[in-house]
């Protein structure tokens, strides 16, 4: 029979770290903790096990699994001296789910089970405070009959507001006894109104129906949506941990908090954290009261008045201190903890890796390693590549002008323009339109991570540095002011007043997380650069990764940041973008409405000396590193004028007749563009095109090859190839006017030809073509469009319904589809290495800066990637954990 | 060293049949027939190897190769009594091209080579007429200069009517020996005026370089063009045979004729051939001189009043008709004979397997198998599949009224309707219009076949049944009249005259190829039928062949079409089709603008009728064949109006404003609408249409089998299937729909759900899909579109260009490209039978009506193709072929 149930208390735990799976990270690091000889309020843990058991059998449990839970009830009885309605010593516990992937308050939990009219008086005379029993009491009815028998939470909200409002009351400290109990009773009438069940008095009773509705809330839509966003599979189920209580609110000896080991938001080794004298856990993360600091260090930078815990409580601040360090040591990371101290007695109840800005984990990360507390390449892992998209986006220039109007806690650096939007609906809508907003709630909850993901940074009137929007946008990325208490916000009406000033929904606004700032209107942005920990990690991932990383760019500016950013070549030159520039378009369409090749090369000879100065640029930045310069490829419409006035004026300056331009325009035009004339087949069409671009390459080569006094070879990508004769009929073009040029230089050229594999039939055909190229690039854009048959433009009509239905687990245009794209690219490298086993192999797809596609890359045997520029740090970083994490797997297996 | 030469004559030859690839069939025939003891003018066969060396070698021939033609002038000088230059007994022989396949005209020739001022007075003394050996002379020095020496033909004809007009004459034949000498005097300084070479005088000079301009003709454009129409490969080269002239044209006792061992137009099995008297072999080809039936039986046949041979010379009509009964048997095909008569002295010049329709090419397959000289495979083996397409158009109805403007020879059978073309390039102008012409011409030569090619049928005022418009035709399976005399044509100004009747360029007419009769205006024609030795043929494919097959039918039309052709069940019935029909369009474009769920549902109720009627009427026609019936596949704009008075109208039947049904059609519109919102993604997006659908087929399924008294059970094909959760989503819709409608009938619903494989990603796939589908149908059109990332309706724009530069050899969407888009199907049929061992295999693009996809789909061992109705013949026939070549290739290896 498997063990369903794994206890933990008293020094010692069945389970640990190892069987997170089973256990959910909480669980697993609660039995850690224990073993760690840590005060931990001893409790058990029903397994992720059970989870895929209930869901896979109609609900129903596994065998045994009651006698377990039994078991482990009897054992938490003797560790804690207490039982399940025990008049004088009840056992109270909390019942939490724990999944392995963090999914913060998607699930539900009950505190306080254990609680009945006999146990509660049990409760009032331990504490000496029938208010606080009570007041425990009625928030277990209340939760218990939300959670687990589906009434209301506002209901009870109501009963209770009634009874103050009938008494005058303005808060709940200030009800009796005497009215707690009319309160409960209401509850509990309430429940049995609601659902024709009563309220549960039974502790075993409750605890069961408690572990139903974790389990149930597994599946609830918010958590599905949430695992949906964060990629969690729906099959890996949540754990149960059913926990002795402890209370922070037991008096003024109590307190509850939380604590990062070091600044999430920076990095700084420092402890980090905040608690609330007299106070359950769920109000610090709530945000509702203003927590106090756990350090003097950190009251003293926060100007507070109220007194931290190191100075309330010296003692226990120190053993606490103790075992963070113990902890961090431990698990090797920052760690963020909760902890409640009950009666003087500090208890710990959670720790966890935690949550941190890119910033701090670039810190975190290099100092962990310097400290000598793991190594560069653990180091290197620690970092996801797509985190460091936000360093990588401007922030707000250091002397712009800021028409500041109000300062909230910097929860999430980073800055942001957009739009006001209040809720997540409008904050949706935007994104879908292109529009950029700013979140503004009073408060966000679960139910705002979706319009967290739609929009580009978040305000919030209240809440602290741990509260939930703080999180939440620490996770993803954006960036995150909350705690403005200056701002009131009136979604209703639209409208946010900050003193005298009123911004309405679709303002501007410009937020800076690092600061804490919100302004009115755009402040102008700085371009981001690397440094510090940042750079370091770079240079780490540098000396890890095998895969080269270039850069798709075509102007100067593109190149030279590029080039700033680490690029070890071009891998992608568009020459097209070059035809498209406003100088040049006149003499391109004048080469489209040729009649004659020689007309054609005429105004292409026009081009000519343009593209030579584009190619003579990019080699002189580059210094001598490839660069790879695919030939023409869009369909030649794309060139011609839309709008009425511009066929006019371009048939004036063309001497054409406007219809005849028309019509010229409509012959050109195509059903499927995507599959029409372009690529190597306006080559094989126009071999005037591929000719002059080669001329210009050649002439280029050789000037700045000259100016820079080292050898430059060009790399010349033939596009859109499917069979080897393709490529041979335009390699055929390239050579003679290689021959041509280096005659007329009187020197000799160097260049490769290789080509795009970009169509499926490049890739079956790979071991032919191979013959003929020096290299392939792996185009896997136009190979995803043509391997599943969706066209990229036209996805948006049904793609998202395929994520949203699961038909699709992930758009195959952001990471790769490994079994499909990927089967083809593993095809074309066997077959090309099978006729040449020298053969250069890149891919210049936007997934180049994908680190999930990078990985694929690095699996597949790529010599490099190539991405746009501004993701250079994210693909040296993805290829360097490619390597490290391959190398794990290796072992493993 | 390699043998270069192979000699033959007087009963013995180096070569013979198995060396064809050598000696081309010319060569190997002779020899072959040398060997068989017939009288053939002995010579020699210079190798097809040599034109290889002589083109891959800068135009040099191989060493030795002087050497073995001096050894077989000796044997030839032996064997002949002559030599070359001799003044009693000069050695006069032909040079003539002879490649692998027939390329009749395509090539040079040279005839009395050897000839020269000494070698003409000793055949005028042997033949005692000067005025021959003369004519004879200035013929050789005519054709020399023009093949050899490059001097313009006419230009000789101008000398000779030069001297004509001067002297009154009317024909050649007034010339005395005197003024031939004349001519000659005058072409000998025509040729060394113009090339500043004298005419060469010395005959070894004479055959080296008729022997260079035989191999150098092998590359001269109409060869190239010749080859690329019939696929023939340039690398195969030509022979060269050198052969003892024999003299058709020496006196009254001479002739030279041709024939067909039986009707090389309807395949009776009699003698068929024509002749002149006094005269060589081009005449009778040329078709300028009327000829003279060989047998009384074809001469009373066409009541013709000039003796036949068969009364001329009954003794050498004997032997003629012994040696055509021995070559038969020999060659066990009808054989294509050219003779001369040479004073009486009987020569067999050539024989080769005889063009023929496909009606004599079914009747002489049949009969020969009948008469036990070939196989029945052998005898299924002998058509050309493709060749039936003629058989299975119409043809005139019988009882038609007919406006006969003229008759002539039915030189090709089959009848045509289209509009006057005069030349090649009206012809193939109004073919890219898609205009349908017939080819009207005085006579027709090499230049005309690409003109023949654009049309639909052929007439020639002149020529007989074996003249090159004839030939051609035939070959091409084109209807075509000949020698039709009374019609008067004037190219130039566009003008036929018929007696007094007058057409013009792109008026109408209608010809009959199996009556010879021309026919003003279109004639009505009837539909096709399977008869005869056809029929038989069809039988004995059906007994051979492994493979199904099944048609692509919608309508009921159809259906029966394809029942009466054999068809052994439906492998594509399109959906669409039927919602494109007038009565349901307006539902249809309902469905299409509804805004929910149910309203979209409410207009496919409307239709669910219709389709249910649809389908039943399909299961009733195939009586209990396999009917597949593919699901909606294209993007929904498709069904939408398009010009502003169809949009105004369907906004007034749908209610809806005119500017947002053109806003909703904007929508619907789409970049690459081949790789959008179509296939499977309408039933992911709109799970309705998928649920109608399955409605009515289910429906169907239970009336029909009521009404067969037999099980129906249709196959549901989901088209455009990428990735298996699709089809799982799809069949999930099916599914649920088979139980409802099973459980309203209270009777069971048999079905299979399989798909389409038409895309690369679904061919990679397989195995995962196979899971889920019962069978793959492979769309080859769409799976060639995406492989080569080519959109068939765009690919007009290069894919000509591609073709005519040899980038690629074959039209993909003709003819499947085996190495990709092959290499995916073969990749899919094995990893599908991987989780599906029994998995159904087909095809049901078009290609399923190719006879080299065929051959193609039977290798890699599908169990059905499906094509169109009409089709169907010809696919059961390639499927047969396609399993005697296997199994001839097999025996081979």
């Amino acid at each position: 029979m498997p063990t369903w149930v794994y206890s933990f208390g008293e020094g010692v735990a069945d389970g640990g770290i190892r069987l997170r799976h089973l256990l959910g990270t909480k669980g697993a690091n609660l039995a850690e903790m224990a073993s760690l000889g840590l005060p931990v309020p001893p409790g058990f843990t029903i397994t992720t096990e059970v989870c895929r058991h209930y869901y896979a059998n109609d609900h129903r449990y596994p065998l045994d699994l009651e006698r377990q839970v039994n078991a482990a009830l009897d054992l938490l009885s003797r560790r804690t001296g207490r039982s399940f309605g025990h008049p004088e010593k009840p056992l109270l516990v909390s019942v939490r789910s724990g999944a392995l992937a963090a999914m913060p308050g998607m699930m539900d939990t009950v505190l306080n089970l254990g609680l009945n009219d006999v146990t509660v008086e049990a409760l009032a005379a331990e504490s000496g405070d029938a208010r606080f029993a009570l007041d425990s009491y009625r928030r277990f009815i209340q939760m218990f009959g939300d959670v687990v028998m589906g009434v209301d939470g506002q209901a009870f909200e109501e009963i209770l507001d009634d009874l103050k409002e009938r008494e005058g009351y303005f808060n709940d400290t200030e009800l009796t006894a005497g009215e707690w109990r009319k309160v409960i009773a209401g509850f509990k009438e309430l429940i049995a109104d609601e659902t024709g069940t009563p309220f549960p008095l039974e502790p075993l009773e409750q605890l069961w129906g408690a572990i139903g509705a974790v389990f149930g809330s597994w599946s609830n839509s918010r958590a599905v949506t949430f695992r949906k966003l964060h990629g969690i599979s729906s099959n890996s189920g949540t754990a149960v941990n059913v926990q002795a209580m402890v209370f922070g609110n037991m008096d003024e000896r109590s307190a509850t908090g939380v604590a990062f080991t070091r600044n999430p938001s920076t990095g700084e080794r420092q402890l980090y954290g905040e608690f609330l004298l007299n106070a359950q856990g769920e109000e610090v993360v709530a945000g509702l009261r203003t927590p106090q600091d756990i350090t003097e260090t950190a009251r003293l930078a926060s100007r507070s008045d109220r007194p931290s815990l190191e100075a309330l409580m010296p003692e226990t601040y120190r053993e606490f201190i103790d075992y963070c360090q113990k902890l961090e040591r431990h698990f090797k990371d920052i760690q963020d903890l909760e902890f409640t101290i009950e009666r003087g007695k500090l208890w710990m109840l959670q720790t966890r890796s935690g949550r941190r800005t890119v910033e701090a984990a670039l810190k975190i990360a290099v100092d962990m390693a310097n400290e000598g507390l793991i190594s560069r390449e653990e180091a290197v892992e620690r970092i996801d590549p797509s985190s460091l998209e936000q360093l990588l986006h401007p922030t707000i220039e250091a002397d712009a002008p800021r028409d500041i109007l109000a300062t909230g806690l910097p929860a999430s650096p980073g800055a942001a323009v957009g739009e006001i939007a209040f809720n997540s609906e409008q904050a949706e809508k935007a994104r879908q339109r292109g529009i950029k907003v700013i979140l503004v709630r009073a408060e966000t909850s679960p139910d705002d991570v979706h319009g967290m993901h739609s929009a580009v940074g978040v305000v919030t009137a209240r809440g602290g540095m741990t509260s939930h929007a703080a999180v939440i946008a620490r996770g993803l990325g954006k960036p995150c002011v909350v705690g403005v208490s200056a701002l009131k916000a009136d979604p209703v009406a639209g409208i946010i007043t900050v003193g005298k000033r009123e911004l309405r929904t679709g303002d501007v606004i410009t937020i800076d997380g690092s600061s804490g700032q919100i302004m009115a209107g755009r402040v102008p942005m700085k371009e981001p650069e690397l440094s510090g920990p940042f750079a370091e990690i770079m240079t780490w991932a540098d000396a890890i990764r095998r895969l080269e990383v270039r850069a798709n760019a075509e102007t100067p500016t593109e190149a030279r940041i590029a080039r700033q950013f680490g690029a070890q070549g071009i891998g992608l030159c568009r020459t097209e973008h070059m035809f498209f520039e406003n100088s040049r378009i006149s003499a391109v369409r004048e080469m489209i409405l040729a009649e004659t090749p020689e007309s054609r090369r005429a105004a292409l000879e026009k081009i000519l000396p343009m593209q030579r100065q584009d190619f003579a640029e990019l080699f002189e930045i580059m210094e001598g590193r490839p660069v790879c310069i695919r030939l023409l490829d869009p369909p030649l419409h794309e060139f011609l004028p839309r709008t009425e006035r511009e066929v006019a004026e371009l048939a004036r300056t063309a001497g054409v007749a406007p219809d005849v331009l028309r019509r010229r325009i409509a012959n050109l035009e195509e059903y499927n563009p995507m599959l029409g004339h372009r690529g190597c087949r306006l080559a094989v069409s126009f071999p005037e095109i591929a000719e002059v671009q080669a001329r210009a390459i050649f002439e280029a080569t050789i000037a700045a090859a000259e100016k820079l006094g080292r050898p430059v070879v060009p790399e010349i990508m033939v596009p859109l190839v499917a069979a080897r004769k393709e490529l041979d009929y335009v390699k055929s073009i390239i050579a003679r006017v290689a021959v041509e040029v280096s005659e007329t230089a009187g020197q000799p050229v160097n260049y490769q030809v290789g080509t795009m594999i970009e169509l499926p039939r490049a890739a079956l055909m790979a071991e032919d073509i191979a013959q003929s190229a020096a290299f392939f690039s792996f185009g896997t854009n136009d190979l995803t469009q043509t391997t599943f048959g969706i066209s990229r433009d036209d996805a948006a009509s049904f793609l998202p319904t395929y994520l949203q239905k699961g038909v699709l687990a992930r758009d195959p245009f952001v990471s790769i589809d490994r079994d499909g794209v990927g089967e083809l690219i593993r095809i074309a490298i066997e077959r090309g290495r099978k006729s040449r086993p020298d053969i250069g192999l890149g891919m210049c797809g936007e997934h180049g800066g994908d680190p999930a596609s990078i990985a694929f890359c690095e699996e597949a045997g790529l010599a490099y990637v190539s991405c746009s520029p501004f993701r250079m740090p994210i693909a040296r970083l993805a290829a360097a954990r490619a390597v490290v994490l391959g190398k794990k797997e290796r072992l493993s297996n």
